[in-house]
């Protein structure tokens, strides 16, 4: 530690230290008991040593200065730049020492944290860079940034008005546009930690609704409740049977077709065969792009069958919702009002921060989630506020506190205006359509379908020994092994992150899975992308 | 918006066009096709007119600085200073004009969002403020800060090591430490979304252990299960039983002793009614703080009963956790070790920006977690990976992504060292102990118990007219309704937020309640808020 930095500290614990006693002599005189001084006197004045952590002092100012500047440098601008890799990979073991992660006894210096944060910034993936197409994420934006950056500094949380007055302000405000363009009409919002959290809560209040004593006396007794999805869907459905007690098995799987569409009449069988073995039908979740590839599951269709059954209706469009802010490719969410509830991540297609995950809730009867989930708990939701208590709430959730997501979706739709967020959306769009015609025309790739419906682009890749051979068995066995190699020698080199994954029930070996979501992806980087494939795994 | 504003916008949209021209020149002379070339002209060469996002454009870096200073000084410098405002309170509605949160078809100007960003800082409630003593949370520091800045921009999540690499290294370093302080020799650790999300995993967890089938088929036809909790305690318990569908009619109270500790003798009482009513006894929530009046429960004496009947025993130690940081006080959480989970959040007592949830496991099988959780995506957990994908830690938990929560407390711990996480609680805890004696001392106040075991001070304030009265029944209904009169003047003076609540389980009053979190509180502050009671409240 600099001299410096040592004397800092101790003008801090200095201050610190007259402040007791000073405070103590006040006391002193208060009661007149001198004995009461003397007994403070011991616990009181001990040399409590502390780094300042004080936003006035010009060494934490010059400290948050150059930290900025390192994360604007370093993580904004080499992040997004392709001539920077996207990840410099380490294996686990090594990125342990390379991190320098220990902590001590003894506060950091300023010079050791900076250079931390360097280090920290170095090894991780940048996923604003063109050139991570790895998730259904990615890509910066500066409005969203700046709201994700002053959250922090006003570090709160969302249960009451009283706490979070522009916060909760905020949260109505992009709940009822994005309710308008869900097209609930009794709408409600919430954001929840994360699109699985957003799906599994629907599963609660659809169970709620249908059975509103399960609050108090559980589930025991009762008949099976059935939940359906398709094989496509995401896993969360069945994360949110074996966290609310329904049991994995009352999931019941609906086929696809070759397109990765929910085959309704295949899902209407399913429902009246579960009625007959003396189950009870509750739950369809349709999903509104797929993880994998991108489908959007019919959701008039399948909200006949839910009507005619009396069943609750979740899309679940954590990945495909951001449709809805193009004109050009909402049709994809036909029938979006038709659904009880919507779970939709801005993290996802908008590139808002992570976490960014909206619930919506079509609820004509408006207290749904206040009789599913309140607790009112004494501490929190005073009856006799000196506002509005409408404005609380915390009530509505199955958190306590809730970590404020708003400002950075509202920073950056703001920042965007309408139109900047749908363009987001139309230019992925352009950007796949043009990948996706390329591919089909250059040598050594094979498409796993031959349109997709959202940005995500599946592919496999057939290295040059592989080309024009029979395509039995063996053959794509090896096929499917090319995809971890490639992978292996795309991440050491740092270049390109693409995922890849096998797709058991339509029988798939792996295959690559380009995202497109970042409006700094140009086409030249789609190009790339094809030659990058082509230098790293040709001979594999 | 000006005219430079808008020429930047269609410079981008420009080269957005020059780019796709080329691309389809190439694509064109890839194929030979003249034909491809002009179907993709027109979905493509359309005019798409968006805000600048990229960090290289001097305007956008322009905007990037001025948005850091307004946060510097808006929110982290006049935000901390007792010059200042801690609230600029409004009314729901009025703040919905104040606050110009309309969203237009355009894009904003940088103006207008840092005239945004400048009103969303005002009418925020300044958490980190020294009159801020509101919530279990309060105080800012310039280490975290940082921590919490950095992390959008390198914007991703934690569920594989390929995407997190730095944060999944960080993570399993801190939970070494806090594992070490709880003293779990088979430990997990794992971030939750808040301290109930923690709570209800912890009791998920718990029923899976005891039930494994459970996960498969649910608890239909199960006997109840029983929980036991204590009149004090959070109500994380009762939304765990409502979400997990365990109902909360199975959540037994356990009533407390005159300073709010579990009553072991009633917990082992009503396990054996429910073991003669053939209920199953299940899972033990002790309270490690409790949030009103701060109460520790006694882990040792519940762990014993626990393995009497073989249950399972969480620390809700959301709140009194931070306790296990300073060698002074963290015989409060004596026991620890004999816990099978432990939620602790770090933005409650140690400051770290919200959300900070800490989930800890005692686990010798090493893979509970796993079992109870893993779905094995197969887009996500490959078996084939390039590194040791032990390290992806995704499948252990109910969520797919989780927000990365790690970098923020990593880089506050490292910048004060364990001495300065330490001395945060020592410091909290002398101020504590001197407001307490001051306010035993003062009149006009009465403390709702002789001493508080953390640093949430309870007390009733009385105005003047009440003082020297009979405290009958009439009395105590005034002394009730001073507290929502005297917080509604408070905020409209926006000197002072302190919360006010009613413990109807002990017949208690509305009381007044000071949270000592903040490293910025000084003794002065502590003298200010008896001060300003008397100023605000003595014609009550």
């Amino acid at each position: 530690m600099s001299l410096d930095r040592q004397q800092r500290l101790w003008t801090t614990t200095c201050h610190q230290q007259f402040s007791t006693i000073f405070s103590l002599l006040r006391l002193k005189n208060l009661t007149g008991q001198k004995k009461l001084f003397q007994l403070y006197q011991v616990p009181l004045y001990r040399p409590i040593k502390m780094a300042s952590t004080s936003f006035h002092d010009p060494e934490v100012v010059k400290f948050l200065d150059k930290a900025f500047e390192i994360i604007k440098e370093e993580s904004l601008q080499k992040g997004t730049d392709n001539k920077y890799p996207v990840v410099d990979f380490q294996q686990p073991k090594d990125l342990e020492s390379l991190l320098d992660t220990e902590i001590s006894s003894e506060p950091a210096t300023h010079d050791q944290l900076l250079d931390a944060l360097k280090k920290i910034i170095q090894y991780s993936v940048k996923t604003g860079h063109p050139h991570f197409m790895n998730q259904l994420y990615g890509g910066l934006d500066p409005y969203s940034q700046v709201g994700a950056w002053v959250t922090p500094t006003l570090n709160t949380n969302l249960h009451t008005y009283e706490v979070a007055p522009a916060f909760v302000i905020l949260e109505r405000y992009i709940y009822k546009k994005m309710l308008a363009l869900v097209g609930f009409e009794h709408g409600e919002g919430l954001f929840c930690p994360g699109g699985t959290a957003s799906n599994i809560f629907a599963l609660h209040l659809a169970r709620f609704n249908k059975f509103p004593d399960v609050r108090k006396n559980g589930i025991y007794g009762m008949k099976p409740l059935r939940m359906y999805t398709s094989d496509m869907a995401h896993y969360s459905l069945k994360k949110g049977a074996l966290y609310l007690g329904l049991g994995t098995d009352n999931v019941v799987t609906i086929n696809t077709d070759d397109r990765g569409h929910m085959i309704t009449s295949e899902l209407e069988r399913c429902i009246k065969e579960d009625l007959e073995k003396g189950f009870v039908p509750m739950y369809v979740n349709a999903t509104s792009g797929s993880t994998v590839l991108g489908s959007f599951d019919d959701l008039t269709a399948i909200s006949e069958v839910c009507k005619t059954y009396n069943l609750w209706l979740h899309s679940d469009a954590c990945w495909g919702g951001g449709t809805l802010l193009s004109r050009k490719h909402r049709h994809l969410m036909k029938g979006s009002h038709l659904c009880n509830s919507i779970a939709w991540n801005f993290h996802k297609f908008s590139g808002t921060p992570i976490q960014s995950s909206a619930f919506l809730l079509n609820d004509p009867s408006g207290n749904l989630m206040e009789e599913a989930n309140s607790t009112k708990a004494e501490y929190l939701f005073q009856p006799d506020k000196y506002y509005d208590a409408s404005y609380d709430i915390g009530d509505k959730t199955v958190q306590c506190g809730r970590s404020v997501d708003i400002v950075k979706l509202w920073m950056q739709w703001r920042g965007l205006g309408d139109s900047g967020m749908e363009a987001k959306i139309d230019l992925a769009y352009d950007k796949a359509h043009y990948l996706t015609e390329k591919l089909k025309i250059t040598e050594g790739f094979k498409m796993v379908l031959p349109e997709f419906e959202c940005t995500n682009i599946s592919f496999w890749y057939i290295p040059k020994r592989l080309r024009g051979k029979v395509e039995d068995d063996g053959w794509w066995q090896e096929v499917n092994d090319v995809a971890p190699k490639l992978k292996e020698r795309m991440m050491k080199a740092g270049t390109l992150m693409i995922q890849y994954q096998a797709l058991s029930t339509k029988g798939y070996a792996n295959f690559f899975r380009v995202v497109i979501v970042n409006q700094h992806v140009n086409y030249s980087d789609m190009d790339f992308v094809i030659e990058e494939f082509e230098r790293l795994g040709h001979d594999l």
